[in-house]
């Protein structure tokens, strides 16, 4: 069983939860009624040493150690991300941290992961409010819970597409590993609170886990296909094949669904030149949610769609599907 | 350098947080301004395997392995503990678990766990609204972030306590490990909202890492000394001597001041009869927040004042003063 159908399982036999949960779980993030119209997002994720970052004294592959910095850098802007996929502004965090005993020197390698984490909280306003500290006797487990708030009528959920929407991705996809951006990126936070605020994007999620896995999650939730046009997505490494890129993760980029007759507004008044903005397909009625290529062909079926964290380490490589 | 002095170094150079922030880093929880008088209330915990259950296959100490549904009832019920600390009502939860490879079936084990987290979370109706599972190398690490809330003014917090104030305590002490008492308590919810309601806690913590240990916080935060009378704490194990019971932690017993006039309201009143309620000690001016015994002596020079997460695996004991 693989962390998607784990939790599915899990989550439909959660109890009816009270109204003021307006986004229950299976979301970015899960939303909850706030004062004034507003809503407070929250999510969760961890941080896994030698999964998500390169191990001190690993001399098993050759990995130049991930600075601890970056380390407490990445546990923060993965979560920002969520909270960038819901269209909202992020607030505060707490974090748990257990700690290897492998580390050169434990303390010092500590306080400069929460170097990076504090640096990366005041760089995005964000506060951190709370956490807790232990040892384990190998790996490095970090967790975050990432608190933000979005006005009520703005919130993007996954679910909300309709057939002939458009799909649009922010960015460039593939290789975030051997590039390092999965150590340096920059969560989409100021492109979705502005789609959120044009009201732009009707149904958005974050690709941290593969294209392909998270344009499927995004076609799911509203029930729909999607017709992706591989080769117009935009590659970090053009020497990479868009079907390996489209399953590498670590992107980080924004994914959203957009109504045909928005489209030329959204291209015209995009109003960050920095951020590549790409129609990389759209939604269509089908029998069964899917990615489809241009002939109707499902995308879905290779060996590797995207990266389940929870199945990785089985040395189960197959799609999570 | 131990938990509790990397976390208050780390806390004092976080910037001035927003106004909606009542209660930061360093209590039980964290509190943030609700709608309608009310606060959300936060805070984040870890559990690990070996350390806070007996693992499965572990061979080395010979211990039972815990029941994978006393694992998912004690990661939230220790997070329960949390609220009542501070006279909440719990509401939502979020947990990440990142698995180790070493369970004989890793899927049955944690569906199992979860099984266990979620009859707890409808006991205490507590929603499950997000999570994230991952896979370690070698320990389970399981966080969770419970969520709650309590009218502003009757949050419990650790500081408030006066000079001649009273501490009361409730249930045993001692024992918790080896008595099973770590993963079958109750968190003292209806304890910690009565107490709140009536507005008879001055300040409060919960007793999760020793008696001795969580005083000594309770006296710093009010900066005062409790003079405790170490013969009066009622011991789970009467064959353990009470200086012992009081540094072995995972109680889950609440700690509280009450002013000298109030104290036989309280007696009188407390609608728990299945919980003891006892006068352990008292608090008082001193030149530096300390626990003190009848005759003024230091009782936090012994050598393990209660259980330190983050430093017990470099094999220091010492206490954590």
């Amino acid at each position: 069983m693989n962390e998607e159908r784990f939790l599915e399982t899990l989550f439909r036999r959660l109890p009816r939860p009270p109204g003021e949960l307006v986004v229950g779980p299976g979301d970015d993030c899960a939303a909850i009624a706030d004062r004034d119209n507003q809503l407070l997002l929250i999510a969760l994720d961890q941080l896994i040493g030698g999964r998500h970052y390169a191990n001190e004294n690993n001399h098993a592959n050759q990995l130049e150690p991930t600075p601890p910095e970056a380390v407490g850098r990445k546990l923060l802007t993965r979560n920002l991300s969520d909270i960038a996929a819901m269209g909202g502004t992020p607030t505060f965090c707490l974090t748990g941290f257990a700690v290897s005993p492998r580390h050169r020197d434990r303390s010092d390698w500590l306080r400069r992961v929460f170097e990076g984490l504090l640096q990366t909280a005041a760089e995005y306003r964000v506060h951190l409010i709370g956490g807790d500290l232990a040892a384990t006797d190998r790996d490095d487990v970090g967790s975050l819970t990432i608190l933000g708030t979005v006005p009520v009528a703005q919130v993007c959920r996954r679910t909300g597409a309709d057939p002939c929407d458009l799909l649009f991705a922010t960015g460039c996809f593939g290789d975030s590993l051997a590039s390092g951006h999965h150590l340096d990126f920059s969560p989409r936070l100021p492109e979705g609170r502005w789609l959120a605020r044009q009201g732009i994007a009707k149904a958005m999620i974050d690709v941290s886990d593969g294209l392909l896995l998270d344009s499927l999650r995004l076609a799911r939730a509203s029930r729909l296909a999607i017709e992706m046009e591989l080769a117009a997505v935009p590659l970090r490494n053009p020497q990479r094949p868009p079907e390996t890129a489209a399953g590498d993760g670590e992107d980080y980029e924004l994914l959203f669904a957009v109504a045909p007759q928005r489209a030329p507004e959204l291209v015209e008044r995009w109003p960050f030149p920095d951020t590549p903005l790409t129609r990389i397909g759209s939604f269509q009625a089908n029998q069964k949610p899917d990615i489809l290529d241009r002939r109707g062909k499902s995308l879905t079926t290779a060996r590797r769609l995207g990266y389940d964290h929870y199945r990785e380490t089985c040395g189960n490589h197959a799609a999570s599907q």
